[in-house]
């Protein structure tokens, strides 16, 4: 064994994996030979495809083909990308449904005489539309991490299956058979504490997608006793965190997230905090894009929260708003300055030069956060943007154009503040131009507030941000 | 509460269920109403109808699905059996594949010009043959003990399913979600011990379908250190069994169930056993039927004692021959007496008179066991008739006629050894007239034997077994 | 192994602990031959002596020290009866205190010229007042199983240690040894469902003391949801409850234990009930006998069912007044006739006859509950004699005469009221004359009553129990 | 609550300990006003011995006598450093063996006619010499964490215990009652790997004190797939380790430290390792000081290895020889250079000067480790003398100098192999002059090393390392 210790390789997963998977494979006597080409040459591909037909055969009977399904995993963890690339490919390109069963089921159910007929022909047409490969990748889930597994490999297909439509379908296949797997009804929500796994918590670092941690110290300060995270788990991965939250225990709705994240802030009273601030959301699998489960997240979050804290009378997020800066940018671009003319005067008092061109141009000067009657001229015009770009912006289907408004106001959520300077980091100011939305959870409201998006394209808004909007009016 | 502190109404579970339910449903406001008639009224089922198009349209966000889908099952809770079954029909008939989109998708796949258009239209095909009511069923599933429901109603939809064809695919849509969830890898075994939960144990002696469990005494013996018992289950029903098996430990295989059942039988020290004898598999779900684990269960149980008790070298069953009498009884009626003379006149003999009509007419008088005599007459002819009829008679298949010869031989064990006198209760002798057959479980063997059976309906049995059939011509 | 199936011999835990002990002693060369005789022969007894004195000086460190009292007691178990005693005896007459050592420590302290020499003194002294054998039976908890080993050496020793001074010490030296291991504060408390392991259940009927359980239908009721158990453990002996409670939920306090336990009976909603009625507790360790756990398992089930069910308001035993009976026919024995005239004349005018010597003639009669004019007349007396046998009799240090009502005054409960023809048992008339008591804890006044009963004897009871009492006197 | 997040105060024990003690000492009226000045004024220290007083004498019974204590500890914990010692202080002197009762049992045992007389007088001078505190200690540990609140007070008091006899005593019951309780039969060993919850992998680098371990990366190194680490915990402090050792799984017996804790060394396959080194053991709780758990600890880890890895042939330790260097200066200052001729010439040459005082002057410039001369000359010597230090300087009672030296040889060990320049960190240098020595367990010799250092102090070693006395005589 030639890995070095601090090569990453020695992740216990995956030399488990291929050691339990060789142990299986070899039970059996005629599997696939382990010494593939790492690029599958042309001959080994001929291997493979015998290798998958008797796996479909069940030949030997369904444990072995277990087994085979182990060796077929084992072999493609040795190959090179390009290698399994080409494992996908044969999967893809050799077993997709037939075309002759599907045309044949097809024509019987045009000519089905009765309703049993019918029934009988619906069912044979739904078995043919089965790609025979679906039935391969479910013989992966019983292997151990053969979950993560699957998942993984959607991971990697979901990169180059636009290439091609045979490689799309098997992603797709893939995705419908997760989706059946990772039904929310068979997932189960953890508290997350200090007394985690390291190998847990660890995990949660390195998926963290919204704001960075930067270390075990910040992890464990956003463990504190007046923090929480929660977790979505799959009972066949159970190492593996689906997606996460954390949460901040609070007095009084959150609005800035540095100060929510400052390891030096004091203590807050969970007991008697009267608010919660779901600061971060994050999918931690690629594989498993897609398939939903934050809204199901948050509620049974806050479910939990009302049990154990019941002094908490409010439950918001603080989130970023993507979104906005680039629509910002490309808005000017296309439009010209989107400031009014009180506004445009301000900033170039401010900037002691005229002829901006919008607030692009102030924005794409990094300094601009050190000159503080700026900042104070560019609160107006960028909260009231903002304000317009979340409310009134849409996707032609009526959806808001911001992804993360879109979920929270798909959960029925509302928009309820807009805060000021709230995420100062690099990243804050050059997605979000440092602002960030409290969305709010109001348990009565959210089934309205959900159809009322879902159907009509309604967005609820607190006055306050509304009221943003019409600050133009009154210049 | 008026139930009866004995009337078994008091089980926790279903007690559980109803008010764990009725909370959720009540957390949504314009929920069903509980108070439906227990029969279903036709004004009961035209809110039902709508209540289920909610569920369907996801109103309110999915969160909200669910909680109406915990309000249907408590509301189906509640019926009495009529109720339940126009429940079921309505399900059956208002939600199943939308025809005109089936037919437009057929439509669409005909007209595919490129496969680009063809993958898509198979895609819309296969979304459209999934009747909606597939969704709601599995909105259940994330309900506590929903998995169960859903398993539970499938046992009953099973007793009237046949009567329409709208019934039938919602068996079989049932059938598919179930198989699709309880897939053998999703599955968990675990060894059952004097130390597993009353409850527990307390559902193995009803679940017990072969040798019926007389009380905790005989239970405790079947679980003493020289037993062992393993039973499959589902992460989402942990506490419900879905097939076990009992396991003998002993020195050369059992051919007797009497002396293996015996509480006074001395006992054998299990790592010192050569033999473990699988003496019974249940199926426990009803509901589960046509879903196979039999296969993985005895090849998992064989690897773990393999692990356990180093000293033990073979791996057999004792089996009732469950459909003997019922084919001899048969084909003596068609066909006459199939005794040799030589054997008639033995059997005559022992009688003492003459004018036999076949060995159906000595079995019908159970005082025939106390003839000794008799007995040993009897021998010869029902070993002889027994082999020919394992060995000989087939379905059109080519299978064997005997469902538990065709389950251990399609898992790929041989017929071993036939055993005399090897279960003299009366379900015994009434079905396998008192015949047990030992199929042995050779590792190196299986894989081979299986593919025999499943290609050819070639039939592994040992020359003991083999040589029975030749008994007739030495006469 | 040529123990029977239904042996009771089969026990896993007695096998596995020779078997195990006997590993842990193998894996030392030269340790005590496991072949003694079974009545422990003299040649044998200077064998164990060498043995445990290896044992003692921690001969090859304190592991092998381990290994040595594995094999002592190994070799114990081996015994009989006459050979275990032997080995008790060798253990009390060879490894007592050292009298030279005592003496000289007790000199030195005599001597002592200054605090520091005193406390020096007193230290050796102390260490001199352990025998050694207590460090031998110390050795014993590490191995499997070992403490309760040691427990069970208690219960036996209990049975004739009166017999000789030295054994008595050895008791004695074993108990300290148990009750600081046993301190309440290492116990485990747990509540014990239907649910809990077979095993365990098994062991609480076994040991229940005061309403003998006739099989798993009546355990399985005492376990219902308007039932509740809860158990004591050590984390040694996980698998061994030292003392456990019943409890019945009930809706006013229960004067009648046939009725709470007559399976027949409605059960009653859980979470409504306004009484918990302790109607059992049991003490399962003879060893352990003189070491209390009753008071602390009391008071903590109390905070327990406070917090699980808020509705409940009293908390109360039912429980027997085991001494009545006998003080009854002893003080009659000595005294004659406790009746009143008018009492008298009752009970004769009911039995028909004259002469009657006292209540102790008509309870000696079983068929005395079958005449209900006599049941009527003795209701009067029986009650008020036996509320004066609470009330009034002491022992010389002013407690109670009746050990339940002792055990519950000096936990601070009060008496609040006699039930008559509460237990018609043949046991319960026997012992209480079908009487019981209901004792009330009440939190707040726990303490005080704790206070009077032990300062001053002072008796905490209702007017209704007190008010038995003067019954007399009105006549 | 104004903790600072990152103030370390935040731990979560410490915090829930005050709040759950404060709930239990609040459920009683009368108990400790939690108020007592930080410094125990006079006025606090009587009210303190009252409330000590009434829990030992059981006040209200025992139930509320563990409420009084959690008000003391409650109390105790409130205090300042000061205060915390004269509650101490009060303790101590307030609560320590009656003498008048001690006096009378020594006279009534002096008196004693017979054994039963005399068994009786030792029974009352064993219990008059048990402290009152002792009770009082005990009822601790029944609270949350209050076993590891004795614990944590007698780390304390060893700071200043020696500074009065009647505070010693106190540290002498606390030491008396924690050895019982920490029995090494009542432990329990458990491995830890990067699954174990990330609070205690903060501890074990907190507590390591043989080789520190800089952050998470070391410590996930420390924890790779060819290492493994155990320790020991009580059942009533299950966060906490007690002792912990870690091993390395290598090729060959390592002989140099910083080459096992480098990170980026190549992964051993750790099942086909045929040694593993003990290179680290930590005691983690000051307040156990004395009570030994790390001779089971090696041998049940040893036990252990040798089970997952039956290919592990060798065990052996990596230790330092922490009292060399003081040994070396100190005896070269009072005996003058202990070099050969020879050697000193060497290290002159290798200086380019003469008149070396001796080896203590060269490795006191710590620029020597740069001259490879100076060092290959050095090495002779240095080894030579270490070799004589562990074999030949004794304390008076015959046993070795050093104090690992001393553990590892009671631990029936032998001295295997010297190791030059093994550990170079500052710490290595500056005690063991960089030598490191393995100690190797060989199973068959445990017993007969341990007797034979043990009885008369001799040292079972390797004939290399004996070799390495020599030298001298050589040149």
């Amino acid at each position: 064994m030639n890995e070095h210790r601090n090569s990453g390789l020695w992740d216990r997963a995956v030399r488990n994996l291929r050691g339990a998977w060789d142990k299986i494979a070899r039970s059996d006597s005629e599997l696939l030979p382990t010494s593939l080409s790492p690029e599958l040459s042309d001959a080994d591909r001929v291997k493979l495809v015998g290798q998958m037909q008797a796996c479909l055969e069940g030949r030997g009977g369904e444990v072995s083909a277990r087994a085979r399904a182990a060796a077929l995993g084992h072999a493609y963890l040795a190959l090179n990308d390009r290698g399994r690339r080409r494992f996908m490919e044969t999967m893809a390109n050799e077993f997709g449904p037939e075309r002759g069963a599907v045309d044949a089921a097809v024509e019987a159910l045009r000519g089905a005489a009765d309703d049993e007929a019918r029934q009988l022909a619906e069912k044979d047409l739904k078995a043919a539309l089965v790609a025979p490969r679906v039935r391969l990748l479910t013989q992966f889930n019983g292997l151990p991490e053969g979950v993560k597994f699957l998942v993984d490999r959607r991971a990697e297909l979901l990169a180059y299956a636009h290439e091609s439509t045979a490689l799309k379908e098997l992603e797709q296949d893939l995705k419908s058979l997760l989706a059946s797997w990772f039904d929310v009804g068979f997932l189960e929500l953890r508290q997350i504490t200090w007394q985690a796994p390291a190998a847990l918590l660890e995990k949660l670092a390195a998926y963290e997608a919204v704001h960075a941690i930067t270390g075990w110290e910040d992890l464990k300060h956003r463990l504190a006793p007046d923090r929480r995270c929660f977790a979505y788990f799959h009972p066949r991965m159970p190492d593996e965190p689906l997606i996460f939250v954390w949460v901040a225990l609070v007095d009084g709705i959150a609005g800035n997230i540095q100060e929510l994240l400052d390891a030096k802030a004091l203590l807050v009273d969970a007991e008697a905090a009267d608010s919660a601030v779901f600061y971060s959301i994050s999918n931690a699998q690629t594989g498993l894009r897609g398939i939903n489960f934050g809204d199901f997240l948050i509620k049974r979050v806050v479910d939990s929260l009302c049990k154990e804290l019941p002094a908490l009378k409010t439950f918001a997020t603080l989130s970023p708003i993507p979104g906005f800066r680039k629509w910002l940018t490309e808005t000017e671009e296309a439009e010209g300055s989107l400031l009014t003319d009180a506004e445009a005067q301000s900033l170039e008092d401010a900037l002691g030069h005229s002829g901006l061109s919008g607030l692009s141009e102030i924005l794409s000067d990094r300094g601009w956060r050190n000159n503080e009657i700026l900042v104070e001229a560019a609160k107006q015009p960028l909260m009231r943007l903002c304000a317009h770009y979340l409310l009134e912006e849409r996707r032609p289907g009526g959806t808001t154009l911001d992804s993360v408004a879109h979920f929270h106001l798909s959960n029925g959520a509302r928009m309820d503040r807009l805060n000021w300077l709230a995420d100062t980091s690099r990243n804050g100011i050059e997605q979000s131009a440092g602002l960030m939305m409290n969305y709010r959870y109001r348990l009565g409201d959210i089934e309205k507030n959900h159809e009322a998006y879902r159907g009509g394209g309604e967005i609820t808004a607190s006055s306050a941000v509304r009221g943003l909007l019409k600050v133009k009016d009154r210049q």
